[in-house]
């Protein structure tokens, strides 16, 4: 495939810039119009990379982009699962270069979705095209790519119920996660659940004068902090009662399995420019995003953040919180489990109201399939090395649903790196993961 | 004056109207051209009110009007103090009209200023005008309004010094405060002083993805709301050692007298819409307010606050920090020994930054002065009541400075009600406090 790569790359760019160009955010109302056209010019990419009934269909929520190549009914099929939405690229003075308008330098692509999710899909397309002009495709192949994965895919688990045969395959295939190293190939055998609520404290019904009220009324902003200081105990475990009790232990002999992933810890920290790292007493840091639960506020806000001093006791403040699970922790038992604490915990000074955003359950892959080995190899031949089997702490919810409706084990074949930022500002995608990808996973379709 | 207010109440309104629809908000470096325009619209209104020398001059910030009318020099001078700038009108959203559009309905002029404090500073205005045609002057007046008393007054007290000669008087009259209720007139004997800072904390150099890093890395903002969770005692105090060291304690016999003044706890309740109220233990809520010290936060931000789910630990937290001081404790002593403060119990895993905003100390104002007399017997005859001596929560930095300086006792003579909702969206001020002011003004100078 290295050849093809050489041969086609400009056309690659050329292809791959014009999904990133479109802002797919799919967690605001405003970009409604951009899914529709994200979706549309995905199918397009597919049918001329040679797909069959490629095209965009209709689901309750945002389209999903389905296209498939079935060469024998009897050859085993490869479904392969990507998303087409991205993060909100906020907050926008901190890119180096417009969120939306793809660039190339230090030899990486920058651009909102240029990993996560678009430049990963984007490689299964042209492996895909690579196999059948070279006439080396023996799978029957199926993409399914959906526009609702940064916020918990709420309508594709549906979709697939509704088209369960069409979509029957043997693996699904997935590249949307990270490998440990550019030199530490790994393959993601486990994920995280999800349970992302927003909560609202009201103290007073309207914004009061701090000089006259203050010291006589609850502050909402005070009593969400004291609210959430109350969320960890000073091991750093969650102190919500009953969060750990699903919680898969693993066995000492696991845990030294994992151990021997590759980690270095001064490297890690100054990666992210931290001088101590911070988590729950007794695990390492692999553990603690690998296999232990977690709860982290994504956002917080409340009265006067803008210029200047503004002397005011706010009537409302709110956060974000989201919940890492882990197996068997269920994101529809953890959510009101949540809820239901945090309301209890409020002062009879303030309301709290609770509101569930999204949720998705984790879960383990085994590592002795076909498929498993069939990625080993192929990341094996291209990297030179043999991948390690990791835990990755981030969630892809609707895989959990994938297992159970379709009856299949999802494969993370993921190419990004923790360096590309995922999320942030600035995210970007390696050139050289980018093509390493598209070899392993042409590749991956000789082995398995 | 009753009669003068009924012929020119039309023209009041159009005056007044005219400085309220310039947003001169202080706290705004875009707003920097209004607060010129104001300035200049009301030593315009001076003039015309029979004023002398009244212009703008220039300060080393926001410009100070000043203009006077010397009756003969052999008489007792009031220096009236009032302030042009405003608080920002942020959250806009929940304003009924525009905030710098001047609306009467329900018995009031709603806009941001119209108490708050160009309306009450008008009334001087107004009742000056009064006497001065009516011939009833038997008073040197002179006039100072500053446009930077919501950002603690940073120029203005060097300002005072350079103009010490000018601006010497007998007593310096205030309308900047509330009375107790509309049916129960009370005279501010006192005010508590401000410490403003803003914080940043911050933990990694970037925004991480927070299935990657969650439960690995120092969130932030869950640093922040434990710092800030650890301001507070139980029993609501500040948990700043060194807090109250200077703090003066009344004694029984002052505390009972205080305990005078009419509150009814469930109409308080009540009018901000709260279930119960809370604050220092063994202290009443007026005392909370009025002669013990507290610290509030003012606003909070960080991470992602936008519409849906974005799963981020962000890099940075933010919060406005508020500390509303009593007699003897000093800014500049009680803003250092937070910061110290707060940047010691900060967790290695995270960056504390400090950055003073503003702050003025608090003072007390003695009831057995001849101008307390005179504006408690004018008050007398408009209200029909007696009004009582009050401790008022808010600041007005800049009057310890006058003191100070001028040697000059200020007299809070505030017609504002709580209902007014200063500093908070649809600000508003009750006609019949506009015009009871006017006329209670224009008695004071009779008895003073």
């Amino acid at each position: 495939m290295k050849e093809y790569i050489e041969q086609n790359k400009e056309r690659f760019f050329e292809e791959l810039f014009s999904i990133l160009r479109i802002p797919s955010i799919s967690a605001k109302a405003e970009n409604k119009p951009d899914m529709q056209r994200c979706a549309e010019r995905i199918a397009q990419l597919l049918r001329e990379a040679g797909a069959d009934e490629a095209g965009v269909y209709p689901s309750s929520g945002n389209p999903v982009v389905f296209g498939c190549k079935i060469a024998d009914p009897s050859l085993s099929t490869v479904l392969v699962y990507g998303h087409y939405d991205v993060q909100p690229a906020e907050p926008l003075e901190k890119w180096n270069s417009d969120p939306f308008e793809p660039v190339i330098h230090d030899g990486a692509i920058w651009c909102r979705g240029a990993n996560d999710d678009k430049g990963q899909l984007f490689m299964h397309i042209k492996a895909f095209e690579y196999l059948l002009r070279s006439g080396q495709l023996r799978h029957n192949v199926k993409f399914m790519f959906e526009g609702e994965e940064e916020i918990g895919s709420p309508s594709l688990p549906q979709w697939i119920r509704d088209h369960k045969e069409m979509l029957a395959a043997d693996v699904c295939l997935v590249s949307d996660t990270t490998m440990l190293g550019e030199n530490i190939p790994s393959i993601n055998c486990g994920m995280r659940g999800l349970s992302y609520l927003e909560v609202k404290v009201t103290g007073p019904d309207k914004d009061l004068h701090s000089g006259h009220y203050g010291g006589a009324v609850a502050n909402p902003i005070t009593v969400l902090c004291e609210m959430i200081a109350s969320l960890h105990t000073p091991d750093g475990k969650v102190a919500v009662p009953g969060f750990y009790d699903k919680v898969v232990n693993l066995s000492r002999k696991d845990r030294d399995l994992l151990a021997k992933a590759p980690f270095d810890r001064e490297a890690y920290k100054k990666s992210i420019g931290v001088r101590e790292l911070r988590g729950e007493k007794s695990y390492s840091t692999l553990e603690r995003t690998g296999i232990r639960p977690c709860l982290d506020v994504c956002g917080i806000w409340g009265g006067y953040t803008g210029e200047g001093a503004k002397t005011v006791i706010p009537s409302e403040a709110h956060a974000k919180i989201s919940m890492r699970l882990v197996p068997d922790q269920l994101s529809a038992e953890i959510t009101p489990l949540f809820a239901r604490h945090f309301k209890r915990i409020a002062p009879r000074s303030v309301t709290v109201e609770v509101k569930e955003c999204e949720g998705g359950d984790g879960f383990l892959i085994p590592i002795d399939s076909p498929a498993y080995k069939a990625a080993s190899r192929a990341i094996t031949e291209v990297y030179g090395i043999e991948p390690v089997p990791s835990r990755g702490g981030g969630s892809i919810a609707v895989l959990a649903e994938v297992q159970k409706i379709l009856g299949i084990d999802p494969l993370l074949m993921g190419f990004g790196l923790e360096r590309d930022t995922i999320h942030s500002p600035n995210e970007s995608y390696l050139l050289k993961q980018f093509f390493g990808g598209m070899e392993s996973i042409a590749l991956f379709y000789r082995y398995f």
